[in-house]
Formats: structure tokens, C-alpha cells, sequence
């Protein structure tokens, strides 16, 4: 799973079925270095399935496993959001949330 | 998944058999960086599944859920479009589609 | 799926079992980049399924949709040409093939 | 799989519940190179598998795989901690783990 | 599949219950560029199923592919020698081993 932070949203009327009620989140990857979390790699469309909002830190998974919730079960999708980050603690201090 | 421009199409007459029938597209990836859609990563070839055309902006879902649209279902491939994008929000504002 | 030129053969005696009569192809993916194919990317090993040859410009799949095509099934196999490319349009224009 | 330094730890509450009681450990992928190991690409979020600590060098395993401990049975979870590196030889000397 | 070169071992005491037995090689992905084969990439830990031994040119097989040898079944693995490559053909020419 990678770290990012919600930054918008996307919206599609024509699409697969199974997209029908999904909530597409824009996602931003970021990763430790330096001692704090920094943007890294390309934007991705997350499903959301834990109720996560624009602003939030949040952990996604990609691939197969991205259909392993209740909101994408079956679904053509390659990532989703499954968490809200509450703390990143690396080497024994807090990471400040993006 | 990805947002992508479909920026061209692909012929191939001989082929794996499940691929007969399918519109294979080639799209542009792009994403969201300095408040804009840019340019990132390479072209890649991805069935239709929706009804898209080139010089529309899709998302694109890679990988073994490729395989889960009506269009792809069972067949050997990795990489499908499963969406129109009508807009992205980001940070408040309508990024504009390229 | 991405574009790519089948650039020479692999050649392995001993292997998995599955690999038995596979035919090992080397391509070079290319992306289509300021009107034209361009090389792009790290060479593959990909299974033949198709009837490619060396100098086609051809289609392949990557990872478990590797494995959906005859030639490869329930192989440990994460590459498979799919298909042999007659033509690549990008905005109204033929791109020359590699 | 790829080795990597677990640097820190990951706490959400907010989760898919197939998370609920999982060790999120955030860990830093090293490569072989100059016949040391080297930090190399984005820091990873991975479930907890075989009782791994901060400070530990680790082998971690991604993609559908890493649904396969019984850790992660079933789970949306895309990296995982599979075993504790003791020791690394390259061209007969041991590396220095990270 | 790639190519690699077989660069050392790695040795995990506590691990996943299904990595008992297994060989856990390290080795370096090598591709096709300017007419001879090239380092390339991060190294990766990779399970053998073909008896391959430090410093031999292997093929290597990554995702879900991997799970498919006698060797790596149903294990959390991602990265499994297939073959011990004997030549490498491109463009007429064959490619010295790394």
C-alpha cells in the first residue's frame, strides 16, 4: 500500500456498470524521505470504501487486491482507498500528515 | 486507474482470437501536477469497453482487472477503458480536460 | 497492452517444464511520442502465441492475463504476444512502424 | 520480492475491516549496487507477516501475492513482510544490512 | 520475463512457513540496449525452480506468474526463476552473457 493525500475528485456518467454509486477519488502518493513525507509519482484514481474526503491522508491498495473490499467486489478496478491514516511515526518521531 | 487522452487506434488483424471484435485504442496518460492535467508515462494500447473515441478523456483500469468488463472477460488483456471523465475537481477547481 | 518490435530470441534448455516448446521472443517496447514510435522502456522476454517473428511490431500482455492465451496457459509466464500490428493511427496520421 | 529497512509504523482507524489487528510497517526497498546495499525507490506500506520490528531488514512480497499468509488471507492488501533477512552474499562477501 | 544475471544469495531464518526449502537468489535484471545486454533496474530476490546457481544468466518470472512453478505454490512470492538462459540472439547477433 502507498500513503497519499486526497486531492479531488473525478466524475464519469458513461462507464461500466459496476462504477455505478462508486465514489473516484484523485489520489497523490507520498512517500518518507528526509525524514518527512514528500510528493512522489503520478496521481491515481482511487475507489473510496472507507468514507475518506477530499484533504485526508490515506492508504490505497493497487491491483487484484484493490477488489478485496465490499465496494469494488467484481468491479474492473486497479485501486481503492482502504484507510485513513491517522499517524506515521518513522525512527521515533511523528511524519507531519500532508 | 489512470486518466488518459485517446489519442490514436491500433489495426492488428492477426491476433489471439478473444481480441476479435475489440477496439483497441491508444491513450496518453496523464496527471495531475501544478494545478493542471500534464503529459506523464507511455502511451499504452486498452480495449474499449464504454464507447470512447479518440481526443476523449477516459480512465483506464490496468492489470487482472482489465479482464472484468463485459468487452475483455476472459481474454489476454491488461489494460481497459472503463469510463468517459465529464470533469476533475481539484482542490475546488474544474481542471481542464485535455 | 504496449507496442512493441520483436528484437532477437531467447534461448533456454533448461527451464520450467511449461516452457516446453514456447517460443521466447525479445521486444523492445516503444510509445508513440511527438508523432512517431518511440523506443521506451526495458527490453521483455515475452511467449510467442501469435506466429510473431524477429522485426514485427507487435502488441503484448503483461502479467497474470499473460497466462489466457493457449500458448501460455497455466504457465509461469508474465508476457505473451498477443497480436501482430498492421497499423497505429494518432491524429488522423499513420505512425511508421519500428 | 525485494529488501527492504522497516523505518516506521502506520496507524489508521478508519480501515476496511479485513485490517482490523494487521501491523502496518512502513518499509524503505534496498538494492544490490557497487557491492553495497543502497535506499532505492518509494517507501511501501506492508502488512506485518512474521513478527518484524523497526530497525529489522526484511524481504517483502507484492501484488496478489501477498494476499497468500494467513495474515492477509482475503485481504485488500497489496505488500507484505514475508521473512527476516539474516544475511545477503554478493559475489562471496556479505553485505552490510541497512 | 527478464533476463538476469544471478548475483548472491540471501539467507531469512523467520519467514513465511511456505519458504522453508526454498532458494532465495538475488539477482540483477539485465536488458537489450545499443546491441549488447545492459544493467538494468533494481536487483529483486527471486525463488529458484530450475537450479540456478550464482552467476548464471537466468529468465526471471514476476506477479502472479510466479506462483506457478512445483516450487512456489500457493506461496506469498513474487519473483521465480524459470530458466537458465543459453543464448540471446538480436538482430543476427548473439549477446554476451553478463
Amino acid at each position: 500500500m502507498f500513503i497519499a493525500k486526497v486531492i479531488g475528485n473525478v466524475v464519469a456518467t458513461q462507464k461500466n456498470e459496476k462504477f455505478r454509486g462508486m465514489k473516484l477519488l484523485l489520489v497523490q502518493p507520498y512517500i518518507s524521505k528526509d525524514g518527512k513525507l514528500q510528493v512522489s509519482g503520478s496521481s491515481v484514481v482511487a475507489v473510496d470504501s472507507v468514507g475518506a474526503g477530499v484533504g485526508e491522508c490515506v492508504l490505497f491498495t493497487q491491483g487484484s487486491s484493490a477488489r478485496l473490499t465490499p465496494a469494488t467486489k467484481d468491479a474492473p478496478v486497479d485501486a481503492v482507498i482502504v484507510g485513513i491514516v491517522d499517524q506515521i511515526e518513522v525512527e521515533g518521531a511523528m511524519l507531519e500528515k500532508p
